[in-house]
């Protein structure tokens, strides 16, 4: 138990004032930084930012994680929740140095101290939110909910990390979070590390109070009791008690956690899921800032939440009061006269990559390894004519998947994460590789479930985003396979997770990750029974608006294709690879190095399904999305059958990004090669797996792109059949033929008499198609079922 | 307490066997409805959907509801989590007699019921969700975790309304559903209704194990505790003890609820927050199905989760398993031989609209009365000449809503749902006039805090978004103010509801609803010191994606527009509103009157800021959004200050939509109109609030589409200044008048001196702008602050 020592006491206050010292003069001062002189109107910043309300506990926290990690040289990172309080994790990294070493301009002396004031929150600046400008922190305060998630991703496989995460009881309303208590019964204390999680209840959130700040501690303590956790409470605003009940709790804490793990890790036996520890730190909002201004409270209150006064360049009265709360830290005491801790300070914080600003998980791109892949091609389905062979892509993708568990068993640096789908998105053969993963009891009604298990499944997209950023983020690998209508629950996680790689590639210090794979399956166009709740393309929306330099997008038309991309995925690196691909049996097109150059080249014509000859055809059908590939064929395959003096060409785009110009995207087609695919001026019956829009903006800026004709998904159909989808959405290949043939009318000035006739015929449809298909026995053959 | 009678236990057990019957002939029969034969292969239909596991768990509760609802007149609406139940949903309905009032084709007979039988899950027949289709319901079912906030929503200010929420194990994993739990905070007994929260742990999902389902009793009981809950037990798997546990329980619940109700109705002094009940029902998975299928566990199982036996048709032992399985519930005694329910059982349900299917509150549109509104010209800004007054539009907006909440005090009917951002959102007048609503202690500390607060904070933009889905859903009118960035954390939610309005366009049963209505603010281009996290405009891009005939998208440039766009948004029914207005003091450009005249054509030529007196322009600017139209107004004084010989128009879109042909969107301007507007063949410079490709998809089928050249946000940009902004996104003023003079130069033969000059001076900014800002008081008058 840490007994502090008189002086130690002393210490550890002098240091927190020093990171609240700085944590509000962040806020407030562009100059002066050790108050040398009287606080003067100049001093003061001319634009007032950032948030004060979170950082003294922020603050409180870190200080306490550094004597633990001194005292027991733990491996810890701090994740923080409350990520407005980024002035008390940047004061922290300033102090320990590791601020300066990522920012050699930031020097660690009173011009560098200005310097790091003058930064905060301001242009061509630095955020106010934590972010990945922070050294230490793999996780962004933008957006509130994913702290603790993202913890538990990081501990994953890391057996000797413990991750601190600060949760404020703002965060702990968003649902994300609640569902996140629950990721203890998936952390195996045998093979990962711990999450120690602070929930640092200071009462308010921007104007009103929180949830969890206003329960009882009887209420906290059942509530987190019933979610497995042992409750600690640390509660009060004196610091000389304070400090040594956070000391004396962290410290039991951490050995219940060791003592966890060793159990664990020795047993002969399965030991039942551990109960673990959980602080609960309840402290004024901006405690150590002002009592109160103008009659009303400020510490304690929703009125510290942000800047605590604001017209401090105005008002003589608040700059004194500014004045007083500044000097109340007694900076004098704490730096020297050229702006350096004070020796007794300075040797408090852990050393090298022992500090929490230097955790080389926060920085995992140092930590990666490449993943062990085996050749995919050995796992192709034999392709000897297009279109004859069934299968189910993402069957064969499953035994591909089985043999990287296996290659990297000794790695430990693959997961995949899965909402409760991995079997009815037919990837099942790596469950001979490997289980589901699950620490509560397991029964004899359960299949492939152990605490070993790599598979991690929830009910929960949110938790399985999380868990896998989180596991990304310090340097692993891992593949999120998902119903493609529910990922969009995770849209915003996405967005903040593409910001975050789109940052760090302007940040030479920061490593590049492994990218973050999806792949979305059991897609709109085949929800059969599930009908119209389960169909949205919308995702594939959301993804294309980030960066160029992020974003990545496949359909791979078949299951040949579907290995291609998807080893070229794992082997990518600071991406978001979308990959959307259906679960269903279909028809396979491209042998196997057939498929590895169409991905390769992003689109192609598939000449066994034009009859062109290469020259310049009548139309052109392209297609992206193998269902949509599917009906294009056909429809190529009707107009070349019944119409054979029409030149058509058939064009599959696989990378979605191929279609944009090439200053847009850099998977952009040279404009040669795009020409070569589409002609400069043939018209294009384009069928699209997703949404129109995107292929209209793609194309803008490629010639004449009025010519792109788009058929998509347009929010039509529910429970009914394939072919009833593709009808009801216009892009049956009846559908697409027939809008092929009236586009070739229009630039011809007479129709053939075949045209005409065959144009008719197709006009009648969808009643014709449904009425006649049984009279079309080469037609049925393409029929599903 | 209900104390059944040895003939109540026998007809309750027999009611629930009738339903367990139709639910499972609904996945397997397409004949001999009655098994009046012995059960053949061509009987079975020819694809088997549909989910059994959670059926006779969902029929259990319901059959047991409707004995209270018998007993004690309850109002109760019946919400299932779990919607893959729907056959169970379906089966009672059917019974009670709801169904047949809404589908009259599928009478109460034989005939009907094979009807029924074929009908579901089937091309052209209703889907194997709950959904809008399913009588009674305001709940789809195919995206997991939000029947509790839907339950929460409908009961707010509907105080003799109780709704019966079943929340599945699986569900119970979603971040939201896990969120929902602490709606109680926010429930008001005196003057709110009450949710009956069903937990039903029937232990597995698809194919794994739930989290819940493997808690003990005592760690459910301490989790829910400390959440605020009384918790019943219902557990196990015999009819005959769990028939009576489960009314006695039903009885108990109900009972505390009314007590509860009871006393915050009378008391004279505000009571604290009460403990309300919640019941966790666990039976087995499939109860009642097969015990096992080949030598595998299916009762009790994931087995059970959809179709237990898979080849009914194909092989004989999986039909006679099937055959004995249905026979067990004994059809015979439980039907008539023409398929009529047998009048002891047919006694049970409840009557008219006490009947669940039948509730009112489930197809709330029928309770609909519109908002009492006041005049919107009153809370005007005086605007005597475009762009001299500032002002923020969300401040008047906020007086708006004050007057709203006034006129419609006593109607109940109107709630603003916010994650804590009321205030920063600058709606803070509506505190004049209510409260933020809360009912855990309130202190000194608190703002505008109370139990009877119409303000719904909380931080979680699911509950804000679930709740206010519930409150429309059962009749009443609500506004959702957000966070623009933050708004996409809900996104699968508002593609649910969008497919909900959708839908029940097509039941002429349903009555249309009070539309969704979006205040999106604090925008991506004023997140001055929040940064890169808080800036994401893609909430539109989702929204625009969805049916026309539901969706309308609103860009107010300033307060008097805003103002037009809400009183119209607030008084129009079955459409999601989607209103993005920034927050910032910003100039006004429209009076009252012109403000209007602008919204309800959605888009018009600004005169004053043109010079090409209606003639043909050389180029037009256009804009959408507040700040992309502080930048093309400037851009357009710049050029014609510069350059005037050039003819520059301005045209400011405020309903985005208007844009779009008329045949993809209702609200598309006419033809005529468009090109009055855009002119035909001028080049457009098109600036707008989000990302490009919108527009570029909605001028498609527009004259010469490709002379758009839009500008929006491209994710540039964090912590800066916000004239930084529209400079790093190429969307400042400069940077638009240099493309329209490029624009126009293109269009010319031979560019004259004075173009070359100006675009010489524009070509270096934006280093040229940041000099010389200071030298340019003309443009400074520009700048923001």
């Amino acid at each position: 138990m840490a007994i502090l020592s008189r002086e130690q006491l002393q210490h550890l206050h002098q240091y927190w004032q020093a990171t609240n010292y700085l944590a509000a003069a962040q806020i407030y001062l562009q100059d002066n930084p050790l108050l040398k002189t009287p606080l003067r109107p100049e001093h003061i910043k001319p634009r007032l930012l950032g948030h004060w309300g979170t950082s003294p506990g922020l603050n409180f926290i870190y200080m306490h994680l550094n004597r633990l990690i001194r005292d027991t040289d733990a491996s810890i990172l701090y994740i923080c929740g409350p990520g407005h309080g980024a002035p008390a994790f940047l004061a922290n990294t300033y102090l320990e140095g590791t601020y300066t070493e990522t920012y050699p301009s930031v020097t660690r002396d009173e011009e560098g101290m200005r310097l790091f004031f003058r930064q905060f929150s301001s242009p061509g600046g630095i955020p106010s939110h934590v972010s990945p400008h922070t050294p230490g922190s793999i996780h962004e305060g933008g957006e509130l909910g994913y702290a603790l998630v993202h913890g538990f991703g990081a501990v994953f496989d890391n057996p000797d990390l413990v991750a601190a995460c600060v949760v404020g009881d703002g965060e702990a309303e968003t649902g994300p979070l609640a569902g996140s208590w629950q990721s203890i019964k998936f952390l195996n204390p045998a093979r990962d590390g711990a999450v120690l999680p602070i929930l640092h209840l200071n009462g308010y959130k921007i104007a009103g109070p929180t949830v969890m700040g206003r329960m009882t501690d009887a209420a906290l303590n059942s509530l987190f009791h019933g979610y497995g956790y042992d409750v600690f409470f640390v509660s009060g605003d004196d610091p000389m008690v304070m400090h040594p009940a956070m000391a004396d709790t962290l410290d039991k804490a951490y050995v219940q956690i060791r003592n966890i793990q060793a159990i664990a890790r020795n047993a002969a036996v399965k030991t039942p899921a551990p109960r673990w520890p959980l602080i609960i730190l309840r402290t004024p909002k901006g405690w150590t800032g002002p009592e109160e201004w103008n009659g009303k409270p400020v510490e304690g209150s929703f009125r510290s939440h942000q800047v605590p006064l604001m017209d401090v360049k105005k008002d003589p009265a608040q700059l004194a009061l500014l004045e007083q709360w500044l000097r109340s830290y007694q900076p004098e005491k704490l730096f020297d006269g050229n702006g350096r801790l004070r020796p007794a300070l300075a040797a408090l914080p852990p050393k090298g990559n022992k500090r929490m600003g230097a955790n080389p998980h926060a920085n995992g791109g140092g930590l990666y390894q490449p993943l062990q892949l085996p050749d995919f091609r050995e796992y192709a389905i034999p392709v000897e004519a297009p279109g004859v062979t069934t299968a189910e892509s993402t069957v064969q993708l499953g035994k591909y998947l089985r043999d990287v568990f296996t290659l990297n068993e000794a790695q430990q640096n693959f997961r995949l994460f899965c909402p409760d789908e991995t079997h009815s998105n037919r990837l099942q053969a790596v469950f001979e590789a490997t289980s589901r993963c699950f620490m509560e009891p397991i029964l004899g009604t359960d299949d492939h479930l152990s605490p070993d298990g790599r598979v991690m499944e929830v009910l929960s997209e949110h938790l399985c985003q999380g868990w896998l950023e989180g596991y990304l983020l310090t340097g692993r690998h891992g593949l999120f396979p998902c119903y493609e209508a529910f990922i969009t629950i995770i849209d915003s996680m996405f967005n903040q997770h593409a910001k975050w790689l789109k940052t760090i590639r302007e940040l030479p210090w920061r490593h590049p990750l492994a990218s973050l794979n999806y792949l979305l399956t059991s897609h709109s166009w085949r929800q059969d029974h599930n009908g119209y709740s389960h169909q949205g393309p919308g995702f594939i929306d959301t993804v294309v608006n980030k960066k160029s330099s992020v974003v990545r997008i496949y359909l791979p038309p078949d299951a040949n294709c579907l290995l291609s991309v998807m080893d070229h995925c794992l082997r990518s690196r600071n991406y978001v690879n979308l990959v959307v691909a259906g679960k269903q049996p279909e028809l396979q097109w491209l042998d196997v190095e057939a498929a590895a150059a169409h991905c390769e080249q992003g689109a192609s014509v598939w000449q066994w399904a034009c009859n062109d000859d290469g020259r310049a055809p009548d139309v052109v059908l392209g297609c992206a999305g193998d269902v949509p590939t599917q009906e294009a064929v056909a429809a190529a395959w009707l107009l070349r059958k019944h119409l054979p003096e029409l030149k058509v060409r058939l064009v599959n785009v696989v990378d979605l990004m191929s279609l944009s110009p090439k200053e847009y995207h850099p998977h952009g087609l040279e404009r040669e090669l795009f020409s070569a695919l589409f002609t400069d001026d043939a018209p294009v019956i384009f069928a699209f797996h997703g949404y129109v829009r995107i292929i209209h903006d793609l194309v803008h800026g490629r010639p004449e792109p009025e010519r792109f004709h788009v058929r998509g998904f347009m929010e039509e159909g529910t429970t009914t059949t394939p072919f009833d989808m593709v009808v009801l959405n216009n892009i049956s290949r009846y559908q697409l033929a027939l809008e092929a043939i009236r586009r070739v009318e229009r630039m011809q000035e007479q129709a053939t008499p075949a045209i005409q006739y065959f144009r008719a015929q197709l006009e009648k449809h969808p009643a014709y198609i449904r009425e006649h298909l049984e009279d079309m026995p080469e037609v049925k053959n393409w029929k599903w079922e």
